[in-house]
């Protein structure tokens, strides 16, 4: 029997390659998604999608709002910034950064791996593309790590020790692309765009498009995304 | 102006005293307390009437459905065990333990926390009467004081670091008690059993109620919890 794994499937690129990556490295894959009142919620239609098309062993979506505190242009009033091009990012960390989140992600993950007694836990962060997010550093993934071995029921009973994989934490969006093809990922099926319209088109001109387009460039395949 | 603080409040004993505690330090108090699928979710109006009592500077109540994963008595259709007295109480990790529930809830306060640009955060989790949960334990407190200064635009801007507050942590529940009678925290508006019925009224029986009761009796102060 396979190995259960908890991942974090957001509906975006990183999220269904990484799904891919899990499964071809023989985890019973348990995927976990978030209504978090995010503006872009369309991408929890692609992250249904997605766990369909790759078969994952399971896929839950889990109410959290955190418009309660907003803080972020994902959840707030706030415009999402647009640009024409990579090189015009902002410095620093963006607008569009969301207090806490893989920290709150990580823990409900870390909760679900707990009660099916999986001791593996993928989540799709980057630490190349990152777009200036202090919870996608290796750091902080290693600090969160050790926090979980002292967490939960197995830190107690001496039990199989919590393990986090990044497997794309070091690869740039163009690497990212070419794995994922390779393992048959339909890129046409996800979703990046922090700003979609309510049929998933993306904007073309957030942070994350200008990243996503870029990296088809950089790794010489179509981009089969679906533009406003 | 005070300092703002975040404060996990459930609405039971532990909590309440807490909340006090930091008022009479001088924070600006925000609390945070979860309608976390729980069958004493009762607990969530008892929150009410003690942030109000208290006067906290705001009270916020997160939707968060654990019962998406269970694994507890207190999220899914387990029976709370009962007993009939604190002798009797089982060894090890009770079934009331929500898994990772601590870690989830200081997550959503680390984010809420950077939000308001509040570098404190106050948990009423202690390690004498803790009842073997694993994310009561100081060793755990530390990782994740450690893992939030990774995880927030503060970390990486050098503001200031994140203090996780755990005044309680080396307190017996008589002590914990006779400080919150010293603060005027009025126990009758506090709920701390697992199982208590619609009107709020506690069942005597479970282990939190065991605990609560023979607090009293120790602290040589009258009950005046509600029982069933």
């Amino acid at each position: 029997m396979s190995k259960p794994a908890v991942l974090l499937l957001s509906g975006g690129l990183d999220s269904a390659t990484l799904a891919a990556i899990a499964k071809a490295d023989g985890y019973a894959v348990h995927a976990l998604s978030f209504a978090y009142g995010q503006r872009h919620s369309v991408e929890l239609t692609a992250a249904r999608d997605i766990a369909a098309s790759l078969k994952l062993t399971s896929h839950r979506v889990i109410d959290l709002d955190l418009r309660a505190f907003g803080g972020s242009a994902l959840t707030a009033d706030i415009d999402v910034p647009k640009h024409d091009s990579v090189e015009d990012l902002d410095e620093g960390i963006p607008i569009t950064y969301v207090p806490a989140r893989n920290t709150v992600f990580l823990s409900i993950a870390l909760g679900l791996a707990e009660v099916l007694e999986a001791s593996d836990i993928f989540i799709g962060v980057n630490a190349v593309d990152y777009s200036g997010y202090p919870d996608c550093r290796p750091e902080f993934i290693a600090a969160f790590e050790a926090t979980a071995n002292l967490a939960t029921k197995a830190a107690v009973e001496g039990t199989a020790p919590i393990k986090l994989h990044t497997p794309l934490i070091d690869l740039s969006k163009a690497d990212i692309i070419k794995r994922g093809t390779g393992l048959g990922v339909d890129y046409a099926k996800t979703i990046s765009c922090y700003d979609p319209d309510e049929t998933g088109a993306a904007c073309g001109r957030c942070d994350s498009c200008l990243l996503r387009r870029q990296g088809f460039e950089n790794a010489g395949l179509p981009d089969p995304t679906r533009y406003q």
